[in-house]
């Protein structure tokens, strides 16, 4: 099958062998969707080796689970080693011995087939197309926020970051804040957030901020300038949600956190069910949100078009 | 009267008039303890010019509420404008215009008299002496982290620093949880914290951790490697307490912090009547981490004293 790999520094579309891995399903990928960690890969965060990919939405092909055997899923990326004190838990996405689709120690969703455990993928909905689909994963990232941080309807909220994860969590977060900001760089990219809804601002603008500092500054810029505005904005014990993996150590000013007794939650992978939830219901509407659609085997292309500046979702189908 | 100055970027004992401030409360000084704050001021921290001084007890020779004339008090040590939200909300510790005993805009306690606002003071109890008065701010400041987490009996947490702050928390923790370890450098202040109950840990032992991880590590270590190995023995999704002020930025593992979601917390000055209360009980016993005490005729020397590595509490008497 063809598969687009990034090995030995490098990102190849190769022909490769499909896999069965004993005790899990295979999935026939029919799209998959380019996340900055994806592009953060082909620059060495996460030191994988492997098939990339982790957004996607594919059709069962075999599973032990037969009843899913045909059925059109997603699937939750983190697979736990099924022992620990985590993984007993129900928290496999935190298992120390996890393997992380197209991430970590496992083949990814950009290619013609993937393994996952049958307990990681959740039946789709007929009314969910297979775009709306492909979104699960990262609209379930936005939703962790929720499980996370308490919002309430008066918080003032800032998402700073106008890419694509800030644009779901701006969706999202709008939908329990009355009171959100989306805070970018890139005109056309807040025009949009506007058109669902959404207050915004230009980083210029806020760099110079004078107004009430925020209750909530969620960091989805992936950029440490992000990271310091953030600081910046966010009023004393109010809370910062870091939500983008950097590469590399980031600057903090410690003080100035521990003096303002601010929080700081890391914030990653979310459950799927309540995003898969909010697409069916038509909340969150992700169409204005894709750039463009390409096929597998231009899939060297479509990940140097999703890594330039101000590129909107970028999706992929074998 | 006399006065412990930090002025033009050099220590002196300087003799200065008694001030009065229209609607505050003159108290004449009795004990101060130095604190590692104080030290960090006399290198440049908080750009300080003033009396130097935050620990005190003290007895109230004037104040605009006649009943605490002649009272023996300690005192809340920010002091807002009160006027703004946080001041009428009650939370004048983090008014943007406060004023900060001996740290920000206000002269301290290392002299014979002081002002503060009256609601400020606290009587402290008969059965309180003087040299257990003088540590309800840094015990203050270590009850505040049960205001902002929930620590649990069966709860694994670390405290990360052997020096005063650090012994202080691991003091009011283990009254919580039950599986509390102090992690320092200092096998003599280890040994005092063992004297108190308390599980202790080599650093370097620490260091080459292979253990289960705590859900809770507070770094009171003051040190930028404390807060780099708070991050490596923390759980996933566990949370660190940054309870030391750091001059200039830190470095953290940003990634880190996202993928294991951890969540990390600011914690400063808490409220006195629980600090009060514990020393009034009898459940914390600050005896053994007083290293000394001195004249304010010799603050220098005290100052001197206080900054050599691995010093307890020293005390200053006008």
């Amino acid at each position: 099958m063809k598969a687009l790999r990034f090995e030995s520094g490098s990102l190849k579309l190769l022909e490769v062998p499909e896999r069965r891995i004993p005790g899990e399903a295979l999935v026939r990928v029919v799209l998959g969707g380019i996340c900055s960690t994806d592009l953060h890969i082909t620059r060495g965060y996460a030191a994988f080796s492997g098939t990339l990919g982790h957004e996607f939405v594919g059709v069962v092909e075999e599973s032990p689970d037969s009843s899913q055997i045909g059925k059109r899923v997603v699937g939750e990326i983190n697979a736990g080693c099924g022992e620990c004190d985590l993984c007993l838990s129900g928290d496999s996405r935190h298992c120390l011995r996890r393997t992380v689709l197209g991430i970590h120690g496992r083949d990814g969703a950009f290619a013609e087939f993937l393994n996952l455990p049958s307990h990681n993928l959740l039946t789709v909905p007929d009314s969910v197309s297979d775009r709306q689909a492909v979104f699960t994963e990262p609209l379930a990232a936005a939703f962790e926020i929720l499980t996370q941080v308490n919002i309430e309807a008066s918080d003032r909220v800032a998402v700073i970051g106008d890419g694509k994860l800030g644009q779901l969590i701006a969706r999202v977060l709008s939908r329990v804040s009355r009171n959100l900001t989306l805070i970018g760089k890139h005109d056309q990219k807040l025009q949009l957030a506007r058109g669902a809804g959404i207050r915004t601002a230009q980083v210029a603008h806020v760099q110079s901020f004078g107004g009430d500092p925020f209750d909530i500054v969620v960091e989805a810029s992936g950029s440490p300038s992000g990271l310091n505005l953030a600081q910046r904005i966010v009023r004393p014990r109010g809370t910062i949600v870091l939500k983008s993996t950097f590469h590399g150590p980031s600057e903090i000013d410690a003080s100035s956190i521990v003096v303002n007794e601010v929080t700081l939650v890391g914030s990653r992978c979310g459950r799927f069910a309540p995003a898969l939830e909010a697409l069916e219901n038509g909340e969150i509407d992700i169409e204005p949100l894709i750039a463009r659609e390409y096929s597998l085997s231009d899939g060297v292309s479509a990940i140097t078009e999703a890594a330039r500046p101000g590129m909107l979702k970028v999706l992929l189908a074998p």
